[in-house]
């Protein structure tokens, strides 16, 4: 069982998404003893305040998330900020007493998109994880161009360069963990 | 049949949203020949490339925008940032072909909330716009506290000062679309 | 004498500064009967309410402003916001009565740094004009490299690609302000 | 000798600032062992890279941030964003080799302005923290009402409710440069 949990989050629903590319990226070379679960969104319905009962996709990430040590969130950018899936499941996450799936847990940020590699959503992100008490890692910062040739038609990234970063970024957020125990 | 259309749409899918209730408000007072239409998000999916066939709910908002002369955006706001249905039918509207449903049009922005009264997010609604070639008003903005009695337990705003400003608002937007004709 | 008057404003106060460099380039090709002044900073203190009379340097770059149709602003970036330079004479103008100086113009916004061209600084740069009334272009943004060769040493901008986004701004500038007219 | 060095910065320059009030108010009731001292800005020029030798003001400010374990930093907003007395000592901070004034340091924001409490330029200064590497607490937030009654003529906090999330805030700081040894 792995003493160190981690799960990831990406924006994007589709199932070529290169930001869940940067995620399966993300689950190379962890250390021993560190595991990364991919969360899946495909059944999370928007929440709203009328829905008395969790919804059964809502539970289950809840609670991968809940488990998790820390989060990696792969932040799709559309027009400028967040992509609604991602922000979606941190809203319900929120919901929960005391901010307790949340609270003080270490937050790597990673993206792929146009030029700036999801800088500006990423920034929005940043802004929610202060009311959340999430605790995003300021470096390394990675933007990933999904556009020139970094990724392959099924999303998996294949540029090393960008390989290393991710590495990196995750080596900083295991380091958080361990510091926050 | 109205000369000045506008469509209003609120972040918030509860039925009772204090959001709502400000677009309710706005439709008061109107001059003669302007209507707002509220659109309903209720059936509208998360945007994703994969889905071929833009599903009916979809299609029958993005009518709604491409038919205004401008938008009314009443902002929710969760966790300091956007909530994801208004986010997620901006993006769907930004797929259409040469941006042609937002293109160059005139947005009122307003929102109610915690004390700041959504200030946050609509901060990140206005970098959105932006990319999206919409033209928010700079002047007045509404920050509508929604836990101080202004509002009634359906949502319907109740405090005469807030809807003076939210008529103030959609005069700016109405002066707005005229200039631009 | 011009019957479109622009003014520019760069955020870098050194001599070689490839912000300036830009405003320089929006000088070349502007159409008959436009003209652009670049202010000069050099010796505009730091606003502050205590400072009884306006010092001469910022008499001299406020009257430019308050007789400009519209504003050129090359937003320098550092450490992920504004240059202080910038937003400080932005503060000193806001403080004449009636916003008279700004309130209604047209901006045009441009920016020279690291790879992501001060895009962090501009998002700054366009909330700040919410207050200040201005009216800033969507599109197009310039967001140029200072660091791969598109300027020479004394920050001259030699790279034909950024010089026609900068023309095409100016173009959409002056538009805008014949809009307004 | 202190054990917990703490600087105090705000971004207004005028002798009665509430900005500095609350600087003021942070000293107070302060665990034995910790001091904060308040930085003096006022003979700090704007950045520049031209500018070859460190003036003595900056010097000395620069050496008050490097001695200190942590920041206390109060976000004057003007016109949305910060006052550009702040960021600039940021700015020439950023300047030394290594970022070794500045990186990984716990970072306490607060701040006195308008009804919204400068938490727009809050969030900006927030985005630059992340570039500097610097470490600001999530909670407490503090948004203090400059004109509701809270100080005094001399900018001094004279409101027990705004002192005790200040107090909270310290408590808060003192705990992560604690943590951080």
């Amino acid at each position: 069982m792995a003493s160190i949990k981690l799960v990831g989050i990406a924006g994007s629903l589709r199932k070529a998404s290169t930001n869940r590319g940067l995620l399966r990226a993300a689950q190379v070379g962890l250390p021993d003893g560190a595991a990364l679960e991919i969360a899946d969104l495909a059944d999370v319905p928007f929440y709203s305040q009328d829905i008395a009962e969790k919804p059964a996709a809502v539970a289950r990430v809840l609670a991968q998330i809940g488990a998790a040590d820390a989060l990696v969130l792969a932040s799709t950018e559309y027009n400028y900020s967040l992509a609604p899936a991602l922000k979606n499941i941190l809203d319900w996450a929120s919901r929960e007493p005391d901010n307790r799936l949340l609270a003080g847990k270490p937050v790597a940020i990673l993206g792929a998109g146009g030029g700036m590699g999801t800088s500006r959503a990423q920034y929005h992100l940043r802004q929610v994880c202060v009311f959340l008490d999430l605790r995003p890692l300021n470096k390394p910062e990675v933007f990933a161009n999904a556009f020139a040739g970094g990724f392959n038609a099924a999303g998996d990234l294949i540029d090393e360069k960008i390989a290393g970063h991710v590495r990196e970024l995750m080596q900083a957020l295991i380091a958080a963990v361990a510091a926050r125990r």
